[in-house]
């Protein structure tokens, strides 16, 4: 029996994208509209596994995402990283001549606003990228294209009239694989985790001389309002490591100490930098 | 002659709120449609400073806003803190049982998801707050309302149905004002500061130990990916103090020869946490 991994959105989304470039063809993939229903799937066990965006090269950390992680028990299995490409697709019949309006997520139109102006494309807003694609699919209506994966043009039976039509190239959106068990090692692995610090001086940088000072490599950090204390903030940390390495237990005993609380998002096989194609 | 300051969205924009409580009623707003044209308006002396949102409480950081900051020559002047309150507004005559539909910018829609589904209204995406509120002055349209700020209800003569109906009450924006000159010493400072360090273990640890040995408390810290290069991080930085403090000073010079470039944001008078009201 295949796997079943959640992920927000509708089919053709960009984390469903995500989910066959990580696992294939053969898992079965569970769209749910709002990001408290992937959890809820997860948490209900409809499915095993579910993927969720937290950070985009271009549009920063991917808030909410953190927020629901904070409050769930759930461990990071994997991380997948996903050069995200922009589609225009239109119905069977439309030429690129006959496009007035683009429909897509405003983000998403953000990302191509360049590329609409010089073909002096209309904007139209929309709550998601592939959720606009369907919905053309639906209306077929005319002088009107999509921007969505080409994914999601597959799927819906679009045409698609460009490819890569994003302003910026380097577009990368980071994932996380969320499950209840711990994983396994992989060749190269990441350590993720929240805590807030005692309130002192110098506080954050004894913390972080606990990581310095046994090599271990920090790949991300974050400051965050904490939501009902704004200002006073929480740190999302991830480091180069595995939670069964001597280095990493000594600093996470330690790291127990100096801070008010920490909280572990997982231990997990990780993308190396070098290894996505730039 | 009063001010000039531009601000991205239209009249109404949470944006121009942030200037009203801030300047107070005798300045110019001038707004704008996209992020990039606030610069261009300041860069070509068309206003005297800018307003741009660079942190939410919920949302996370503005990331477009940090990558045009990196790209000018502006100093930051002040920073605003805004409690961020929606409303629900209609044309005149319309009653709270008469709303079938809400619109409003997706994040705003996200914002108050539980009141929308609690009163069975359908949520229409729009590309920002306080225009869905102009565009329905326009139409008058039965059995619809939008979400905006009470300015924008004001602005265009809608009727506020109900107010605070965000689902999360700490919501709060942080913007920063932009101009050309350094700004004069506040009560209370900031420095904003961007930076990569150079490619060796502890790099990040030994720049935070400059300000940890001088007493110079961090107040934000984010990693970001190089935009030509993701996952090769940059450092957006705030700390207490003004650059000619003799600490900071030093802090800089000694960031300097750490760091493999530093890009001074600004030096500014800033809001104290325990000020906002929460």
């Amino acid at each position: 029996m295949s796997l079943k991994v959640a992920f927000q959105g509708v089919h053709g989304a960009y984390s469903e994208q995500a989910i066959r470039q990580h696992f294939g063809d053969d898992v079965q993939t569970v769209p749910c509209p709002l990001l408290g229903d992937v959890f809820d799937a997860i948490h209900r066990q409809r499915v095993d596994l579910a993927v969720l965006p937290v950070e985009n090269a271009l549009a920063g950390a991917v808030s909410q995402a953190y927020e629901l992680l904070m409050d769930s028990d759930l461990l990071i299995q994997a991380e997948i990283i996903l050069h995200v490409h922009h589609s225009l697709l239109a119905p069977a019949g439309t030429t690129f001549q006959d496009v007035k309006r683009v429909q897509s997520h405003p983000q998403a139109l953000a990302q191509c606003e360049s590329y609409l102006r010089r073909h002096n494309f209309e904007a139209v807003p929309k709550y998601d990228t592939a959720g606009s694609a369907r919905e053309l699919a639906g209306t077929l209506e005319q002088g009107t294209a999509a921007i969505a994966s080409k994914l999601a043009g597959e799927l819906y039976g679009l045409t698609a009239l460009d490819h890569d039509i994003e302003d910026v190239k380097f577009n990368f959106t980071r994932f996380f694989v969320l499950g209840h068990d711990a994983p396994e090692r992989g060749e190269y692995n990441k350590t993720s985790l929240v805590f807030a610090t005692r309130n002192r001086p110098s506080a954050l940088y004894d913390c972080l001389g606990e990581f310095a000072s046994r090599g271990l490599n920090l790949t991300k950090i974050e400051s965050r309002p904490r939501r009902n204390r704004p200002w006073e903030p929480v740190f999302f940390l991830d480091f180069e490591g595995y939670w069964q390495d001597a280095a990493c237990q000594e600093v996470l005993a330690k790291l127990l100490f100096r801070a008010s609380f920490v909280k572990m998002l997982g231990s997990y096989p990780a993308v190396r930098n070098d290894s996505v194609g730039i």
